[in-house]
């Protein structure tokens, strides 16, 4: 069975040397966050996941769930503990506002204890995850009364929460959305429809489960602009605010699937069951996207969650197995043959998902940072600039974290060799449940769409002015010899970014299929760059203290560099393919393929 | 569930305007191979693949196959009479000698069914792939009288056969094989010891299995120069050549895997089973390595076979689905959306799979064209460069095509959105059965290593430079301006190869590890400057026809200028990588991992 260990050292240090998240004691959650609780609260998230969660990851798997005649379903053995455990050790409410019974600490740490949870076992992870999701979203677009009612028991774990968006026939394009709401006499709902993939829709572990759903007003007008969002509940609540008679929805039929096989992914049937409108009429869409970015930054995190534990049993093995001798001389002569870590080929494969790693934990707790500084700061204008990074950063995070992550994944199983294609080493499971993370919360396509076609202009073109503004600013500061290497790579890869996003600006407002032809290859120099940034950031604070005796920051300097001569040669041709444009794609007619 | 359709319009453009097949009537077996015949067999092949073998690839998937507790097994329901059929159809003897009861028709020929059975059923079709592969080495390196007992049988399909190279400490490096050979009186051997990973080790639709078992004789000299081959029936034969007595051999579990179900993958345990030497003592690499190169390419045509199915998986899928609007304006207005194979991303990744999966039949039906030259041409000079062509391009095809052809299948399962994580849809096994072709038969870092340390520099050289010589003399005789963007591409991209491959000379034999460093990116230009040169090969074949008012002509040239523009640009970033040298991947000590 492969182990699992939290990659605290490194958080610590992204936290505390590379965000200095002490300086943020004006915000609040942050005022009393010491290095030394900091600390405390990852040891005890990464005891956590290592022991209570990841024992739990190849049973979940192997069991997956099962659904009974009566629409209730078996989660894996020990989720539901596990689940108990989790919220009684409010692991459940860690981000969430006092007000609600949370823990008001930052969300950038809430977030670090997710890529943990999520490496150890991410079809669990699912569960509070997605109710994570369900809360913001009433807390962003709910009436008081509703937030009070629901988001406290969500915020304990004593009830979870779903997100209802997909049906048949609309995934991408809700607009075609044709689930119902009738409106009755008393203010409430009549929901009725269909919605699929819903993840966590049933369990065999809390109270009530709050389902979130999308659906039209009768009447309402045609797309996307008739959406609404609505609170419907398991059990409906009594007059105490108790669970009480069970709504007439329920899960009617659960989801075969490649992997993630813990997480109940249900067909959920509404059959006219009650449901209370959340925020405005037809304006469903807008509370759904305020909590849209944080849920695709955490699908990000799962394409480095699975990467890093596959990474850390793929370092397991090469320094086990003994395989074949060193091209460049024996190394082990005491033993028949060499451990595989020392052929250059299975190097490049730890190294290439080593550089990934860490730098994706960087950039996404910078980006989770964000995330606090826009709800948080007390100026306007430091949230207005980190709302804008929220959303220019987003679809860059979940598609380019997923997208590599899957590939470490791959290469991890490969290290393994045949083992790797067995049941019983595990690492193929992490391909499997990594794979969802490429296509949920919108396919990276999409993503890739978004950035291209809406955040990138959106205001004028503010955020990514602001953030090459950042990015300059960061250069002229520490342009030393020491830092040479990495800024150099910096200059260059934001001054490949900068082409690519004139090349866009000259031909993708004449022709939108020349941006969406680029939209991929773009969203990847725009990763490479961010990761450049944040391997630059990383240089500077293991620079400070390189002298400190603990080589911890050598080798944080050592796979910058790897990641500089390595992984940012791949930016030029992804540059090379924006500028051939639409054409090439659209050189066959539909009925040619 | 998918369908399958054979590729048969492309393979009949690729063996009879690209390779001219019928100009090599005076290779056995060729003789009688006019254009109607080839048409005549490909049409059989296709039929059988679509109507046998498809309809049991997901059952095959959902049932696997099931150990009894004497060691025999139930493989997938379909799978025996299915099996039976392929025998009677001729199809296990397709390309064998007819002195052993084979058609003695062309291994290309043979290649191209193999691709269409492989895309049909990966998993079913491993059986007579193995048994081809085990009847090829005991032609290769068995007596006479081994040569009449068993191959007429395998050739038939009454018989199937394995091969059994694995223990569970070894695989790449089989010098640290354990299993022992006693000789006996009679001059056989005992054999014991433990296989693992034994594709076909046990079924339940042939009379017998000959297993091919690499073992050491009692006091041999030590690792891999004292490996010898031994065929171990299952039954061992009577005096009438008939089944008899039970070998002490069998299979002692099923591993259980990620993908390919429908093959029973074995632990064979071998308790003083009798066995057969084949060849020399101690030289049982040699024959093995003879097959070798043929199970090589085959496993490489298992990448292109799961791209193809899933390709075409994907186009009905891009073409079928609606969702959201053309970016450049409505498409398909009588829809309520337009079908998804509007959007630039989904046809980057269509085209991408096209371009790849047309190149890569090109390559491998070239190659095995190759195959036949060599075993085949009268004339030691065409013999010899042909064997010097399957030596140098074997690992690039085992390597390059499974690779590409996984992103292939990752891509097909991307545009099917959250339909291809589910099981019903059968996109996401493709993905599963797809993944093992990385790793068995040497995993692609091995065929890398293989390359760069071996087929290079092999006899000073000669394969390279006479590959070079041809591309040369093709693009001579090639450069007009009809042919100028696939011409001018393979000029840039062979100029690259050479670039890393002088490279790799000058830095490779002082340091070894520079060259084992540089092999993944080395093999990857070579992969892509193959297709190059096949692409220039089959736009001259388009060219000559693209007035004959058949369209597929010109799509063959769109899609080659789509490779041009969009898939070459990786080379660049390949030859950077090959030139970064060893160190970036040796910065960190195998401690610090």
């Amino acid at each position: 069975m492969p182990r699992y260990d939290a990659p605290v050292r490194d958080m610590r240090f992204i936290l505390n040397d590379v965000l200095n998240i002490e300086s943020y004691n004006n915000l609040s959650g942050f005022s009393e966050l010491s290095e030394d609780l900091v600390d405390a609260i990852l040891n005890e998230g990464a005891k956590f996941s290592k022991e209570v969660l990841h024992p739990l990851n190849m049973v979940g798997d192997q069991q997956g769930v099962i659904r009974n005649a009566d629409g209730s379903v078996k989660t894996p053995d020990g989720f539901p503990e596990a689940y108990k455990a989790m919220a009684e050790g409010g692991w459940t409410g860690l981000s969430a506002s006092p007000e609600f019974g949370g823990q008001g600490l930052p969300y950038v740490l809430d977030s670090a204890i997710s890529e943990m949870m999520s490496s150890a076992n991410m079809a669990f992870a699912m569960y509070p995850g997605l109710t994570h999701g369900a809360y913001s979203a009433i807390v962003a677009g709910g009436s008081q009364e509703q937030k009070e009612t629901y988001v406290p028991k969500m915020v304990s774990g004593e009830w979870s929460g779903t997100m209802n968006l997909t049906e048949p026939h609309c995934g991408t394009d809700l607009g075609l959305m044709k689930t119902k709401a009738a409106p009755q006499a008393d203010g409430t709902y009549k929901i009725t429809g269909q919605k699929i993939w819903i993840s966590g829709g049933e369990n065999d572990f809390t109270d009530n489960i709050i389902h979130l759903v999308l659906a039209k007003i009768e009447g309402a007008p045609e797309g996307i602009k008739g959406v609404s969002l609505f609170i419907v509940p398991k059990f409906i609540l009594d007059e105490n605010g108790n669970p009480g008679e069970r709504n007439a929805c329920g899960c009617g039929g659960l989801e075969e699937k490649m992997g993630i096989h813990g997480n109940a992914t249900c067909v959920m049937n509404y059959d006219g069951a009650t449901g209370y409108l959340v925020g405005e009429p037809n304006k469903g869409m807008r509370t759904m996207f305020v909590m849209m970015n944080a849920a695709r930054l955490g699908v990000g995190m799962q394409g480095l969650a699975q990467s890093e534990i596959s990474y850390q049993n793929a370092v397991d093995f090469a320094k086990d197995r003994i395989q074949g001798r060193s091209v460049s001389g024996v190394k082990a002569p005491e033993k028949a043959a060499d451990p595989v870590i020392v052929h250059p080929d299975v190097r490049r494969m730890l190294m290439d998902q080593k550089a990934f790693n860490e730098g994706a934990r960087a950039f996404s707790l910078w980006t989770s940072l964000q995330n606090d500084l826009e709800h948080r700061a007390e100026d306007e204008a430091t949230r207005e600039k980190a709302g804008d990074y929220m959303g220019l950063l987003t679809p860059v995070i979940k598609a380019f974290l997923t997208d590599k992550g899957l590939k470490g994944c791959i290469d991890a199983m490969q290290i393994h060799g045949g083992s790797g294609f067995t049941r019983e080493w595990g690492m193929e499971q992490f391909v499997r449940d990594c794979r969802i993370a490429l296509i949920y919360e919108g396919t990276n396509g999409v993503q890739a769409l978004d950035l291209v076609g809406r955040k990138l202009a959106s205001k004028g073109g503010r955020a990514i002015m602001t953030f090459n503004a950042e990015m300059d600013a960061f250069i002229a500061e520490n342009d030393s010899e020491d830092m040479k290497l990495y800024i150099d790579a910096l200059k260059t890869t934001k001054g490949q970014l900068q082409e690519a996003t004139m090349w866009l600006m000259q031909n993708g407002m004449t022709n939108p299929d020349n941006a969406a032809a680029a939209s991929h290859d773009y969203l990847h120099i725009f990763g490479y760059t961010a990761f450049a940034y944040m391997w630059a950031r990383m240089a500077k604070a293991a620079l400070a203290k390189k002298d400190s005796g603990d080589s911890f920051y050598a080798e944080k300097l050592a796979t910058g560099r790897y990641f500089v001569e390595r992984m940012l040669p791949d930016v030029a041709a992804h540059l090379v393919k924006v500028k051939t444009g639409a054409e090439p794609l659209f050189l066959l007619e539909e009925a040619q393929f």
